[in-house]
């Protein structure tokens, strides 16, 4: 059954503005993109550039004035999910060095500063089930508050503040796995069941699955609880949310609307 | 001439911790490892991973008690260095999507918040005449302070001191340059002339020569002066100096001694 | 020529909180109030209390729903403004108990952080010559931009942005001279001339007259440049903005509108 | 049974610089000072004033080389100490002015961040018995480690590290109760029972006693359980750390060595 995107979004810049986009689904083989259509406005001085890791791609445009984006695709995803409890976390020295990045601080994951909290509250459990163990913890203690945070907030502020959306769990979660030394990355998608619809965000989380014979995988996991991993549409990846912004200006922009629908069909 | 590197360090660790150490110099194109000889103990569940864009290697070991940490190479350099003054930016659509990632924020770099004053402190310059522009006003700015920076001090604290070490003027250039959509990136190297001797950090920059038919090249800038790039051995890069540190600890880990020793031959 | 003020301002309380209001001209020696009048709805458990340093008063009321605050008054200046350039600070060990504090790092002004800025950037300066050209310089460099900063913003970012509204200027200057030691605090006020009309924000700083006997006073001064201390009338002082808000809310609260007018009759 | 105290610090000047000391026990109704004996070395520029709500004084010395301070007392204490959990908090608009500033931000305990999480997690207690709740949490959730933390830590990087010393405790209960609008500031003192010996610091709120007719009073609150407040001297009270430092200094300094001794007769 595969999954339906819309989406449109608009922005308004007042100079000649070079603006990054992504929000297309990513073409990878955990996700078939049956059909799709982008609709820029102006389409000026545009290019498209391999995003992070190979997953997606970035739109560059050059523009002024208003500009409107449409989005409409139909995805068919053929992920394996794991149960989270059954996986192990890979000594470090196993970590393969495309994993080793995603271990250190970034701009609003400084994961160093959760180590000691780490230890005190999960240092009974490892691996996956630790994984889990901080999902449910974040998810008991968290309320989803649509307009508490914005663009500025990191994963300090959310853990005192207690609340935020999608990108502020993701950042928290983030955080505590690395604190933990296990690989955590920022992933910008779709998924069915968001509410209030919007663009989402999840982490995931580098593990190793013991029946199987080497090497580890990313595994989704949502502490806000909505995304369903298997019906989960990837639009890229990063370090967390400065890397995978749908929208980031280089320079001043004023953002007008945006409306997101998301289904299984 | 080769460049003769010699370096000691020693660490202690109370318990069983997992230790990422990044410290040799990278056999890449541009610098030619004559000879090296890397002295670890204990070397307990070593493992080499290649390390970010695959400069250089990381070292993992797990440890306990005290470490240390000897190494000694001669590196022969064959680096184009081209004349910053001459060099321009790209247009961001043309940029590869692998220098992307150096556009965004990072750890200790939050270039977004200096864009206003990157606009009406080098507004009146492009390209690499910005860049050297900017290293030029931190170095008239700045005081090289051994001391008064650490391990968590960002690109914001060190603007606002004008103080610090080679790590906190690169964390500076980089967000910058980076906020005026110019790729950025940390780069740890070991240089003659660094005073007093030590682990060395400079910035480097994604630009384009106009003599040249396509793309880009990064290259070295050194805002404290004191590192000639024809000269400079790279170790590793990344983001900011949460990437590429010679030793990242995950657990407590009490650092003990350092020595460095450059000088050209 | 006295001055006419008159604001109103509305806010919005889903459910009973504490609201404390502070946005009356106060009745101190170097401004007489003329008239006022002061209308408050709903005026539930509204009391008054003095105010720090016994300039002006704060209000409390708990109330819900929709407020609405109304003022109107007419205030005679008497204040004897010196000329900064003459006037010298005290040394330390002079100034009176009450005046410390105010070298102190609070929520918005963490000057500690800009003492080896400003022995770079005035270092050849002192006492009210010094201020005078801190005021000077952030009167150069900065951009009065409403709308980039908000409650959440203190002096660290403003530095680095060098853009912000009154409120921004004052933290900037007030961390500047606490960084030389000079004591210096916020003061809310009034002023004709602000533009675009709103509430208005200056520095107050302690220094001496040479011309006079024994002690030091408070001396205000407006890095916007846009109020005139002779004209300005107080409503509060304090560390920073954290103390003199006019409408500090112990609860989730929604700001509706406000409109201020200031005139010189 | 009274409480001898033995202080001796020292630290260094490489240029003149003023400097400000406040450790001596406080002249007040609640403590007694049997006997006191004060030794500044050097002494010039040697000026006394009184401290924040003329609790204790401070003392400005400008020096310069190496400056070393002994301190010696015995104090009598006859403080009522009353039962949290019985004490109620105040209504907003019943608290006297000057216990008001006692509720905002300041530089170390930003308040405001931490309303919701206070909200989730104290909410169904108030007043005293709230305070206790969140003292007992503090003691169960934090790790009394020296070292972790620095003269630059507050209350939010406390919380999530979940470690600290006194400090980083009283900052975490001053945040949490104010987030309350529990009127809390900050205690420097002498106790006997600290371990290991050294200054320290405890919280103190603002809460009436039902059975006594009127107004509040300041109660002492230690999250780290060491100090008992029927034996704890007090130096001083401010916002937070920033204010009531045992030596502020306006430059360079480096400090050396210091020893507490604090034992009941």
């Amino acid at each position: 059954m595969p999954i339906s995107i819309e989406t449109r979004f608009a922005f308004h810049l007042a100079a000649p503005t070079d603006i990054l986009l992504q929000f297309e689904a990513a073409a990878i083989p955990e996700q078939t993109i049956l059909s799709s259509d982008t609709d820029l406005d102006p389409d000026e001085r545009c290019a498209r550039v391999s995003a992070q890791h190979d997953i997606g791609e970035r739109i560059w445009i050059r523009a002024q004035g208003e500009c409107t984006v449409a989005y409409r695709a139909r995805v068919d995803i053929e992920r394996q999910v794991s149960n989270l409890e059954e996986l192990s976390a890979l000594p470090a020295h196993q970590l393969p060095g495309e994993a080793v990045e995603y271990l250190f601080d970034s701009r609003y994951c400084p994961a160093d500063d959760f180590q000691s909290f780490v230890d005190a509250q999960f240092g009974d459990t490892a691996g996956g089930a630790r994984i889990a163990r901080m999902r449910d913890w974040i998810g008991e203690n968290f309320t989803y508050v649509p307009g508490v945070s914005d663009s500025g907030t990191g994963a300090a502020q959310s853990f005192i503040a207690r609340q935020g959306i999608c990108r502020d769990y993701a950042h928290v979660l983030i955080a505590l796995a690395r604190a933990s030394a296990i690989p955590a990355r920022y992933v910008a998608c779709y998924a069915p069941g968001v509410d209030p619809p919007d663009f989402h965000a999840v982490a995931e989380v580098f593990l190793a699955d013991p029946a199987t014979p080497a090497g580890g995988t990313w595994q989704l996991v949502d502490p806000t609880g909505m995304a369903d991993p298997s019906q989960t549409v990837k639009i890229g990846v990063g370090r967390d949310a400065a890397d995978v912004s749908f929208l980031t200006s280089f320079g001043p922009s004023d953002f007008r609307t945006s409306s997101v629908s998301v289904s299984q069909e």
